[in-house]
């Protein structure tokens, strides 16, 4: 008795991550409640999105233009390069705003199990971009899990022959984090680079 | 450097009941990645529906018609109104599949503290439908909340000098739920109103 329009919209916003039947159930009726105010402006915005950002063929990153608004950023150092999983992590990264290199996207890791081999993720035009030679340094910010591990020993073994320094992001104690509550792997690589005062 | 267009769309995302600015940031970025499948007919279907979808003026249900579905069909009992706050209430009650008559939506509950007088509720045209004559009974099942009980008790008064038998839903003990867990309020009223077996 919803009707096939509000359980249409009810099924696509349930299959966004975080939302479930009912909260996607919650979220129409609030939309259809406030419609000039949400519904018309979201339908529009993702109307826009959907249309206009495309993924930028030089680092993979999300934007209007192509190359990104990153990668044609002359007060970015073109001669750092920062390799991530995903635009997430890239996203992540620029909220720190710690960061003043380029950025590489992968689209993934390397996962057996998954099927996911070197040649489905950005790892070829990566090594392309490093030989082009502008790359000093390449900072591997790919997950401290078993698959980004893996992926970024891999990515080192790929850019052996360039010459270029290749780094990866430091294990620890997060900032704000209490000793009691870390992991033994956390606390092992803590102590094992642990830094003079 | 996320740019201004899905910018906006997270933000108008994390306006969404249940959503933050965090999920609304992997939400956009789980409709990025998946714009033919996901993000475009979202977008259709938020149109479609912000056009199509009105309240219906005899219920107040959301429908594409006007009278709405269950307001025009014929197997539904005319003479059975059942009274309920918000149009998710009228959802819910479908789901169960347990009423066969028609509904009222009143939009909300008479709330001093927050301005909302029965001018501001959809009563008068409740009142309307009922001294019309066709309804024989109405059924309150407005929220068990101090504010329901409030406008079912207001509704109650309004409806007197027609003459129409006003009925609400039973408190009790919730079909499922364990004795252990419930309050001292849904006790005591399932006690009070206690059947013989």
């Amino acid at each position: 008795m919803v009707g096939p329009e509000i359980e249409r919209l009810i099924q696509l916003l349930a299959k966004l991550p975080g939302m479930g039947p009912r909260s996607a159930r919650r979220a129409a009726l609030h939309m259809l409640k406030r419609r000039d105010t949400v519904m018309t402006p979201l339908a529009a915005a993702l109307t826009e999105t959907a249309e206009k950002i495309r993924p930028c063929t030089t680092c993979g990153n999300l934007s209007t233009q192509d190359p990104c608004a990153i990668c044609t950023d002359p007060r970015r150092d073109g001669g750092l390069l920062c390799v991530v999983e995903e635009v997430a992590d890239l996203w992540a990264l620029e909220r720190a705003a710690a960061f003043g290199g380029r950025y590489h996207v992968l689209g993934g890791t390397l996962s057996a199990l998954d099927g996911v081999g070197p040649e489905d993720l950005n790892i070829q035009s990566l090594v392309a971009r490093v030989t082009d030679g502008q790359v000093r340094e390449v900072i591997l910010a790919t997950n401290a899990t078993v698959e980004g591990q893996t992926t970024a020993h891999y990515i080192t073994d790929r850019l052996a022959e360039t010459g270029c320094t290749v780094t990866r992001l430091a294990h620890g104690v997060p900032v704000g984090g209490e000793l009691d509550y870390l992991d033994d792997g956390t606390l092992s690589a803590a102590l094992k680079s642990r830094r003079p005062l």
